[in-house]
């Protein structure tokens, strides 16, 4: 790639944070919410954005993208498809049609149960998760022994987001995490 | 293009439907389900069904992609980044975070609502809206009226899978229709 296509990729890049919008009390008082859907909206940062994140995906070599959803499909799959490997989607308990294994994990207030199907992941793949953003990583954590479960294994997690004061990281085991914007 | 490369192509789109899985009894007894989870997980052929669908929405000329959470998010955003333009997520009630513009329809049992935030389309925008399955159309119906209120227009829909025997066309008023593989 040439220095102009790098300055354009970093001006663009840049660019992003300004399609974050901060949305205050969602989903309840208190929560400051970082809304996305301005960047998905425009074409030239979103893809940008979904580069970034790609080139931080490949570096791990992985054979697989997973996300959870719904969030974490919108930039998964764009991520699977720039890196070439397929897309595990991970869904809440109930939504997968097919055989599936599961794994909860404790919110605020009672517990959620997310998962895959059975047949997702084979033994000793190499997965990257993709969400949008990292904040206390419980969904993650979940997520990340939902995958040695299936007996694969994470090699990594990438957002485009991390919510740095909320230490989503310290719940992740020292898997390496990368992250776009990071407040 | 050249020979060889449509011929894969061909190939490739002709194999679609073995990665269509169908899953008995699921959401209840007597349906069967299209799981399109081992399509996801084949880079190839995903890819493949990607650039059919995206083919198809570039010659209705749109300006943005919306589609329908959870499913639609994994191929209206693919699609939305092969033909460079933004993506638009169309969600249940309560998901989005700013103001939302929204959009009942008619369940077997109850109703359902859709929404979308109020920003989301331009007055007078051209919108394709992607899924993965037209069953119905009950969704797709609502969507296609959310994006009418907002002032935009709807240019076509294109799914990976129509179950024709559901007649779904029938509820979306003439809209132009493209689908990758038909039951």
């Amino acid at each position: 790639m040439n220095q102009a296509n790098n300055k354009s990729e970093t001006a663009l890049i840049a660019g992003i944070d300004a399609l974050i919008r901060d949305v205050p009390d969602f989903p309840k008082p208190g929560i400051v919410f970082k809304d996305i859907t301005p960047l998905l909206s425009n074409a030239l940062h979103f893809a940008a954005s979904i580069k970034f994140l790609a080139d931080r995906c490949r570096a791990k070599d992985p054979q697989i993208v997973a996300g959870p959803e719904a969030r974490g499909f919108l930039f998964g799959v764009p991520v699977a498809m720039a890196i070439d490997t397929g897309f595990a989607p991970i869904r809440k308990k109930g939504k997968l049609p097919y055989r599936t294994i599961e794994e909860s994990y404790e919110l605020e207030y009672g517990k959620d149960t997310v998962a895959v199907h059975a047949d997702a992941f084979s033994p000793g793949q190499k997965v990257i998760l993709v969400d949008d953003v990292l904040a206390t990583g419980g969904t993650m954590a979940a997520s990340k022994r939902l995958v040695e479960k299936c007996g694969a294994t994470v090699v990594g997690a990438v957002f485009l987001i991390e919510l740095g004061f909320l230490d989503g990281r310290s719940r992740l085991d020292g898997l390496p995490i990368e992250s776009l914007i990071r407040y």
